[in-house]
């Protein structure tokens, strides 16, 4: 079973971690495969770098499906492209706010997001309802580090933690999502210390994309999702007017 | 790992079809049990069934607990005493209603459920609702086969895949989720003869609960699935009043 | 007209005082008896407790049927096996947080619950929710005292009080529902104290059952709440494979 | 306990129906009047219909609150003026399709509503929202008989019959709403005829009124329904700018 | 073009304001009038005022239908009596609240309602989800100056400005609505001082009128505003018992 | 004032004839200036399409901004990139298929979008629940008829008639929007053929966006819609690094 995660932005640091949190979760006989693309913005956070970014998606996508790739997996917390992505992959694609989503309303009565800068919360919201997780999503919280900061910044782990904590306590829920693919790494840590389930989206669309496709199943080709119509793009995105042929 | 599929009825040729369906998806590691209790009815087509099959669920959990197991699966399409389960096991816990529906909605906008009587269709719309999947939810249809009918009627496959054609045609739907526990050994060959994405919820909530525990998610214990109150129970189900000590 | 009012948990001291409750609200003519199975929890404080509750609830409907009893009352705020017990029932049946929330929704914009322990808020809002009256519930409010203890604590009335008090402030709402039956005989107390409507759902339910009886009205029979099919029933329960024959 | 029926629309013979329907359901001890304003409409058919005959509900209640009256009942489907009425009246108001659709969310997962002319659907799916039992309310559906028609046409009990068993087996619903008062009289002979709880607002209403009034139980002064205030009114409706002194 | 702004109360002075908004978005070649009827309340703040203040704005649509009007506006923020106007009116009308909840919508994620008394903040909320506003409304507040206090009161502006700043805070909302027509003239000073944009009603309504006009666009005649049925009616209201001949 | 409407197909025919629709509606003073990027799709018909029309869209944008554009139409029915368009502009952004849900709220209780092939039908939805419309709309209808073929196949006014007056019978609606902006030149003889009001977006969106100028009303720039922040894109798309600098 051939997985492929793409982190949207164009950072390749931002891609190997990712790629260690994908690949910490594959199961025996998975190859999990982590790319960026080569266009786009180095991080995404506002509604014009999410647009942006997915033309460089919609790229690697068609690359791996070219490469009978059987799954997708889209780790960015805004989920950009998926019902592009959707149309274009055989195979089931999931989002990372999507699959941190669902599974944490397995597992509390509600659940609070704690992501990067406080304009993306509108974003989360937007998805949660999307995914009909509005009524298990208790809070959105931005935690005021970039991106690309959550890295390099000393303090990302301790601000982290204590805003989890504060998120849980003040929305009165019982499950934390982490809002960002840059996060992956410390979601063990945080559980540790605030003693509540920390769910990191990209293992756990992980999961959920191996899972869909270990029982044999793929994006519908009925209906809203079938493969886009073949036809003329212009200029800079000429390339786009014509389908892969895996 | 070990994880501990309940079939909630006392039919035990049903629970055998259960455990095979569950087996089938088993991770490498995995040991799956797949049970039912020794009280209650032999089929759940009522809420009345569904209410008493809660105390031999709540049995079965207790022994596991005991046993050192990681997660359960609860295998009867109207994940009966889900919330009480919850409470007491300290893994994840999943219905088969609610894990289906929440992989249908990744694979299609839209999703029908074909189920057997017609009276437990409420009971389904319920648990959509419960779960944030109603916006996905487009029509939930029984067949009038009785439960322990299933595997009895040598037409129970033509039917039932009459019914999911005719479901994905009426609802303009793109998937279709199974009803019933019974059905999930027709599951691919429903599939393919229709040519949609057909979900068994036994092999979906198996996956989801290997998914969680891999992840060293369980049930969060803070708040309203905190471990229950001790205290005295009488007559008929006074050995309630404990707690198993795992 | 007969009336039964179920006490689900298995404390006779509770039943005498709901007993009292229910009777202060007879109309002339009216039978009302109360009752408490002689199994299950002795209070009901967790979706265990409630679930275990239920079959002690169905043995008492299975006998008041047999006896020619008119309609129901279920008293325990988290109405437990309310479906259940409406498909055993000919006449209506009521929980009394049903009752305690729709005659709510009557007297203003919006209520506020209040009732025991915290970790029962979540089953308050969702029988909000499956009743309709969401959009009316401004709040639920735990206040700390276990249900066997509100008639032993000294100071149950004044912390009562004041928690209905400060959650009309702080929820902005205009009524009060009592959430829990142990706290019918403090309703028009508290009513004086705060100065605004306050509900207690054991006698809004006794006259709602009246009311449906004497207009002829009974479940119906159609569909969803028809009686339940006679079937076998294993074990501990099998007693309960057969239906009375009233 | 006197409680005051109020007929919206200016034609005596219907005030004399609907008094009969809510005579037959007063308690011992109350006193139930029906009357119906000297100005409006002679029948409600229209948005137009209903906002002209409010001035004449509200001349209704103060007269009643200086006569001292524990309740109201509204006796038209569309439920006129009722916000307004609240805040004029120290007792509970009830409207007539308020109080059916609650009635008939205890007896059957849904309802049906059948009522006199389409133009009037879009108000009580209106209603049905904001009582929050649009979740229960599965179709409203017209007969085509004009209100004043209703006990002329000789067709009348014949044609009710019919629409009713078809929008009981059209929606898949399982209790049928009565949507006018004037159809009080038939309400007993439908429901024999066919086999579900039908259930006519008038009775319902003047049972809920009783109810609430029995527990002490008035309109929350506090707040959005508290009395309105003493202002200057000009014109032909100067004499609304003062409030009874009951 | 000709467009009527009616002002639902008796006040001359807030006539003349509320005609100064009005004019200012007047287009070429468009005649806006306001008007307020000669009976009704001298200002709207309870459902009491507002529903007796409806037979007075019926009859500025009935004198202004037979002028040949094309469009209207209803210059109160509780839009009293617009769904009778629609069914009057053979143009379109927009209510204040529906065209500033819906203006304010473009420009945001969220906005907060400033006005008058704190108990009309619920009829606020009725018309968000009325007019399918309230996933966008983010907060309705109170400011504790009566209606016809706003023009005489010398720290109104400072008040409001205050209130709108604490409200955007508060609410995290990005747009202000100001909830009374009384406040058109303080909208660009309020916007100036705290930096987001303000929208007053008066200004919304009138353009979109005369957008919908521009555009050939009338009030839909088909089914549930087409124009009332004339029969007579009775008393004091007597000539509401026939309808305009524009 | 100046407007800047961007059809974000690269299909001049089209531009020319939303041009034209978009002019019929400019105020004097206004001038309206119609374009189409030189990257993207030849027309949108899929989420893919419409991913990749956004970056020509956004380059529109940059351009206009520095030339001091007051307000912005995207003139396709899927609104596409409407948030990231939001961002980049500092006054309105309409979409066309926002405009023209929110003016046919106005006019009735319901309306039904006719569109062009049955794929995109979900998208509208999407956008109706986005907006707060999907209570106002009853439906959405493909009419098989892809979007480039509008003007080519001389049946197309006959057949969008049909689909039209069907679509009103059948969801009970009382206003139609025309769901792609192609159609905008049919709006006016559809409505005169049917009898009902028919809504062009493009039209209600110049309308709009010209009414919140002439108010001095702004994309808010606080929150989610502030100005994206500047940072590197690779690749393709590295001109989207800076911000114009109107």
């Amino acid at each position: 079973m051939r997985i492929r995660v793409i982190n949207p932005n164009t950072t390749e640091a931002m891609t190997t971690s990712i790629a260690a949190a994908a690949e910490s979760v594959a199961w025996p006989g998975t190859s999990v495969t982590t790319v960026n693309p080569s266009m786009g913005p180095v991080s995404i956070e506002s509604h014009y770098d999410e647009a942006l970014s997915v033309p460089g998606i919609l790229t690697e996508i068609r690359r791996a499906e070219s490469e009978g790739t059987a799954g997708y997996v889209l780790a960015c917390f805004g989920d950009p492209g998926l019902d592009a992505a959707r149309e274009l992959a055989t195979g089931p694609v999931l989002g990372i706010a999507e699959a941190a989503m669902h599974m944490a309303s397995h597992l509390g009565r509600g659940f609070s997001v704690v992501t990067t800068l406080e304009r993306t919360v509108g974003r989360a919201w937007d998805l949660a309802e999307r995914y009909g997780m509005s009524r298990f999503c208790r809070g959105v919280h931005g935690c005021d580090i970039a991106v690309l900061e959550l890295d390099q910044n000393p303090s990302t782990k301790d601000i982290l933690t204590e805003r989890c904590r504060r998120a849980a306590h003040d929305d009165d829920s019982e499950v934390i999502v982490l809002g960002c693919a840059g996060m992956a790494g410390l979601c063990r840590d945080i559980s540790r210390e605030i003693g509540l389930p920390v769910i990191d989206g990209v293992a756990a669309a992980v999961n959920l994309v191996q899972s869909l496709v270990s029982m044999g199943l793929r994006k519908s080709g009925r209906g809203e999702f079938a493969a886009p119509l073949i036809k003329p793009y212009a200029g800079l995105l000429d390339s786009f007017g014509s389908l892969p042929t895996g």
